[in-house]
């Protein structure tokens, strides 16, 4: 039975700082190195091992699946990295802590920002410092300068279909460690939720989720695999 | 011009306690870790970006790709692992240290065992608890019950061919973290080096070794990249 195992990679600095981060390359704190090691540690106790392995290309995602493969004695399987597994851009909110882009915009809109399916933040302005479209490690990516929820869905769907589908169909159990939002394109998709209500779901960090699939990809069950 | 790095794991806590290594798992020290991470400051330093990366299937070479990685800020590159990597496999001779093997088979035999290009120590003993036929790691690969250096070289060598050129060909500057004798293949066929002679050729650990190729894939430089 196919099966996908989600992990959102654990605390990373502006995690801890509230601040939006989005495309920026933040690591993880020693508490988000600590979650990742936990999950390696639940796959390798309750025999779920992957065999094959998809992350972003962010830091603290794919050191989230380096340290919890690590912990299960997996390090050697394959791994893909793909920038369409990044976390939701933020745009010219990128780097502003709550109490900043409350002042700077009115709680309100924050909210609207925060919550809403598809309005996306205004624009990264050119040249800002989190600026990431002159950055090599996109030189063959689409750099967005702001993104909604439904805009990251855009994105990641297309990628799950071409590139992970084909190794749950091939019968792998297949570990993705990626972020909230991207996390939440597949879970909104795999799981049917409405776009209002995905906009609420919080997928909590260092907790691997499983999907047992069936032949045609569709969620047979989703668990948490520390409450099994 | 296409580029290839070579860096041998840091040292592991089997080269500390002096003991025949091979294929079995054995994880970096401290010092092994702090080596992998001064390979890939220096590797920033220099501004000698990978563009992709290899390794073996072994935790102290893949966690040495990634430390180094890590420091260089190049963790998103594409990295693939592959077995035929591996450190050269010592059969009988693994797990033990310099004074129970020259115990157990004598300081002579065992000088030619380290020394000869084409003489394999004794098979590893079916049941083993060093024996890797069993292992999900190596489930679509040849494990040997010991090899020579040549032996490592036949299995080395095919795969660069086959799996590395393409990139180089391609332009890309490929980051190779491997085993002290998987590297002497490469050597050995890049620099014409002797088979009398390449089995002294010490690769020192954590040191990156950059080759210059020309379009044939021949050498055109070598050089230690902490001497430029």
């Amino acid at each position: 039975m196919p099966r996908l195992i989600l992990v959102r990679h654990g605390q990373s600095q502006w995690n801890l700082e509230n601040r939006f981060t989005g495309w920026w390359d933040v690591d993880l704190t020693e508490k988000g190195e600590a979650e990742a090691r936990e999950a390696g540690r639940l796959l390798a106790a309750k025999g779920m091992l992957p065999t094959v392995a998809f992350t972003s290309f962010q830091t603290r995602a794919i050191r989230t699946l380096h340290l919890a493969l690590e912990e299960a004695n997996r390090l050697w399987i394959p791994e893909t990295k793909d920038w369409r597994l990044n976390e939701r851009h933020y745009g010219g909110l990128t780097g502003l802590d709550k109490a900043e882009t409350a002042a700077k915009h009115g709680d309100e809109q924050v909210h609207i920002w925060r919550r809403s399916f598809d309005t996306p933040p205004p624009d990264m302005e050119p040249g800002s410092r989190f600026d990431l479209s002159g950055d090599p490690r996109y030189a063959n990516a689409t750099v967005p300068t702001t993104e909604s929820l439904k805009d990251t869905i855009a994105r990641v769907l297309p990628y799950y279909q071409s590139s992970i589908v084909p190794h749950l169909k091939a019968g792998a159990c297949v570990l993705v460690s990626a972020h909230g939002n991207s996390l939440r394109a597949l879970v909104k998709h795999l799981s049917g939720i409405s776009d209002d209500e995905i906009t609420g779901l919080e997928i909590p960090t260092g907790q691997p989720i499983v999907y047992e699939l069936d032949d045609e990809m569709a969620e047979v069950e989703r668990y948490y695999l520390s409450e099994r």
